[in-house]
């Protein structure tokens, strides 16, 4: 019988976080301990590593999301190990996993199999804290909003136009909409708001882009969070809240170190949503462990389209960040989805649906290898039951593509199961290449959101109503038209249809909505629905987690 | 010019909490260090002690509270401090500051001048993350609840009997009565609730009070969270939600370690209000303490009839913990202030108006030392503006209720201006004495109410609707007579209404709300006005905290 993901993580061999830090040159006075398998780094010692020459950097990312699981954290974990067992000083980033979904349907985020970030229960249960910095930060904001306006309201802020949510780390549907300030005069003025889930929050993306404490702090302070009845933007600097926010956040800016079951040092630092926000692990750690590593590898959120686009266009483009290679991930499992097969149905083999479904890859390929420019292999996450008959025909599909797709067993073998893949990922890392944006700076919103819409999605068009055309016209025209676009929709289609599987083209993109992230820098254009407070599903997971006697962790998965 | 508190912390001379664990003698693998200045002792090692012989307890309370301070805290780490410095192996036990308070009015709660823990700004600010996981167990059943209702409602539970309410660690009046589940039929039923500071959530209470993991489970499952619609309770247990919630709680039950100013060991352990909640440091801690030290100092929240009260009445009663001598500290301005001073007039002398005050002191020393038995001196915190007529008339009034008080310059000093009130504590832990409660265990809850609101609080009688008296009675009816009563109303007054100074008499209680508490077992009884969510003032504390280049904290107070 196989051992679940908590019983590997809880078996591991784990060296004390000194040591790991050692193996990276870290001095043991830079180290901030949390326990004895986590540290941050402290950020002088990080600002000291500015002149250094930097490793190549290794993109991960994977075909569009399916319920059937890609496994992008498990092969980043994978590539990591392969690449320090064939000899190169490798380090792996991750996003911290977020703890609402931990108790609702996704579970932990940590990995899987004998490829996971230990220890497992720790970075899925709290970690050293950041999460909760960044939930105090975001709502002592709204706490001083609300206050202000009960308080005279000298800004004269309408409250009808406050647009700052609060955020908790829970997945609670009922929070969605609220209104709050009821039950009389001294509990404020009613208003209508909502919560989202903490990586939703701007104060999130802030936080993951911001490259030191005056960096923070500044974008902190640009954070528009309501209008006056002028239809004047209200920044958190004018409320006095950033100096407050950045005390909250000082700590947590630090990146967290720890590792994999093999030992490989990991930072696993920020976490913001791949939709409403950027999708990457925190700059702060990306460089860093540029400056300590020869070989960094780290995963965007959710598909290429999603998670990779902003790496490039948001990340990439200003921090001056530039990925060697790509890896993307797809599993036969996850392409029979695309082509067409129901969840129930996947484990039978079926070489025509996978076939189908190699469209979802081929434009992300394609996406990566040729609209982007970077050198990229796709990586098989393999599983037990996929037929030799259908590696081959993803392997040939990919081929016609223009790449090569590598079988990589990191899940059941740990690091000897993706070596191939990390040959091939060196040797791409050794390729000229030149990193292309898929818009240039001086596009116009508009037309930023129609390059990403008709190069990256395969759409034919974008449309918005009159009020959201209305809104980017303002926008441009505010100065905010050199900021790059972060797009809001699902991630389970190219459309903005959850349900259109493969890779749907000619569908148009509606802008529903549009979203000024001042202090993160970029403008949100949600298109479709998009969810930024999950529920819980009828048997959460939490159902299932336990403690014993011991004090060991169960159940989680 | 004097130093500021975060001045004089941040000048401290910390040894590596390594250094003062080891001189109680903890092992370094039983150390969990969180940086390295701060460090959890794993619970293994805590249950390791259960057999060695205890020191001496000394309870740390105080007079009413008032806007012009008392300095509880600060006293406590004063006579920590001095009764090292008299040679005596001494720990101190504190409550761990909420964030919400930082940023709002009172500010830091980490002692004061030359009598604090350090580091300071950590303390203040998330510190080890204990009160971020009790949110996040609160939250994570208040969304199993509305979860469990949107799926089907099997348990029949009657959405509008939900007694469970969310929290945050942010004072946000806006959020004291919220309707949620607004917004349509994906995000749940629209209800009306609350959100609480996090310290009065029965969470904490319970946290507090678990002397085990173990313990925490079993009383985390016993949480009544709503009724259904036959009026029988919900309880956690039956939502599964407790095994979640202990590995949400299970690495912050192990204590914090930390050190004064002066190097004393210190626990800051847990933090429960001293009105909805029983106001004292987690047992965890405080047992945990008297293993490793000769005398340990712990606090209790407000004055001596709230916080000494549950101190005597919830947690000795229930641990079996035995207090072998009190202190309880007044301040000559805050004395002034019960005599009818207004704070804007307090720098003045008045010896008239602190001797009117001295009604109030002595009703708790009485309490202390007549009503439970326990050996106390009263602890003068000394001020630079106090006059020597002031403090002599505070020294022959507390003589009149036959207790001894003494000057403590701790605040100006540190432990060489603590030092002949050291010596009384350790001659009043060598006097025999027998703790006698409030009422007996068997007495009935309206005659506990009754006993508390005659004997501690001087009233002459409690009243209340036939709805509260009808819950009595059911509660009782219902096996939970045997529960202790924590009292919930104003801190600032012996009676329900905070503007009566000094020692009222032969006022009502009038108890407005009862209730139960299964997790933390005991019946809280509201009387008069209390608030479970603060506001903020028209100027916040955090509009003047802030972060300099250098990454320091500044600010903070």
């Amino acid at each position: 019988m196989s051992l679940s993901n908590i019983e590997i993580a809880q078996g591991a061999q784990m060296r004390p976080i000194g040591e790991i830090a050692g193996s990276l040159g870290i001095p043991a006075d830079s180290l901030e301990p949390y326990g004895r398998f986590k540290a941050k780094i402290a950020l002088p010692y990080v600002a000291s590593l500015r002149d250094r020459p930097q490793g190549k950097l290794i993109l991960m990312t994977a075909i569009s999301p399916t319920p059937a699981g890609e496994g992008k954290t498990t092969t980043t974990v994978g590539l990591g190990d392969a690449l320090t067992r064939i000899g190169e000083k490798a380090m792996i980033c991750l996003r911290e996993p977020a703890l609402g979904p931990v108790f609702g349907m996704k579970g932990g985020a940590a990995g899987g199999g004998y490829a996971q970030v230990v220890p497992m229960e720790d970075i899925n249960l709290h970690f050293t804290g950041d999460f909760a910095a960044i939930e105090a930060a975001t709502n002592l904001l709204a706490a001083l909003i609300d206050n202000h306006i009960t308080h005279g309201n000298a800004l004269d802020i309408d409250a009808r136009r406050v647009t700052w949510r609060r955020v908790l780390d829970v997945n609670d549907r009922s929070l969605r909409d609220v209104v709050i300030g009821l039950g009389g005069l001294g509990n404020g003025n009613p208003r209508e708001t909502g919560f989202d889930i903490v990586v939703a929050s701007e104060v999130m993306a802030i936080f993951c882009l911001a490259t030191s404490i005056a960096d923070l702090r500044e974008r902190l302070g640009d954070i528009v969070v309501a209008y006056t009845r002028g239809r004047m933007p209200v920044r958190a600097r004018d409320l006095n809240a950033h100096g407050a926010m950045t005390a909250v956040l000082r700590d947590a800016l630090a990146p967290n170190l720890v590792q994999t079951l093999e030992n490989t040092p990991a930072f696993v630092h920020g976490g913001p949503f791949a939709n409403i926000a950027h999708g990457c692990s925190s700059v702060v750690a990306t460089s860093t462990a540029l400056h300590l590593a020869d070989y960094v590898v780290t995963e965007a959120g959710f598909g290429a389209d999603l998670g990779a686009e902003k790496f490039v266009d948001i990340l990439c483009r200003t921090t001056g960040l530039r990925p060697s290679a790509a890896v993307i991930v797809a599993t036969v499992r996850a392409l029979k989805f695309h082509g067409g097969v129901e969840v129930a149905d996947l484990q039978a083999a079926d070489v025509a649906a996978l076939e189908r479904g190699m469209a979802n890859l081929r434009r992300h390929v394609k996406t990566v290898t040729q609209t982007w420019g970077i050198p990229a292999v796709v990586a098989i996450n393999h599983r037990a039951e996929d037929t030799d008959a259908e590696i081959a025909a993803l392997i040939a599909g990919v081929e016609q593509a223009g790449a090569k797709a590598i079988v990589a067993k990191h899940y059941a073998e740990g690091s000897a199961g993706a070596e191939e893949l990390a040959r091939e990922v060196v040797r791409l890392c050794g390729e000229p290449s030149e990193l292309q944006f898929t818009y240039p700076d001086e596009s116009g919103l508009w037309d930023k959101m129609k390059a990403i819409a008709t190069r990256i999605f395969g759409a034919s068009d974008i449309i918005a109503s009159t009020a959201v055309r209305t809104q980017i016209r303002r926008l441009q025209e505010e100065g905010y038209g050199e900021y790059p676009v972060c797009v809001a929709k699902t991630q389970y289609s190219f459309s903005t249809d959850p349900k259109l599987r493969g890779a749907p083209r000619d569908h148009v993109v509606d802008i529903r909505e549009v979203r000024l992230a001042a202090g993160a820098r970029f403008i949100v254009m949600i298109c479709g629905d998009i969810m930024t407070m999950p529920g819980l599903p009828a048997s959460p997971a939490a159902n299932a987690i336990d403690v014993d006697d011991d004090g060991r962790i169960t159940g989680l998965f």
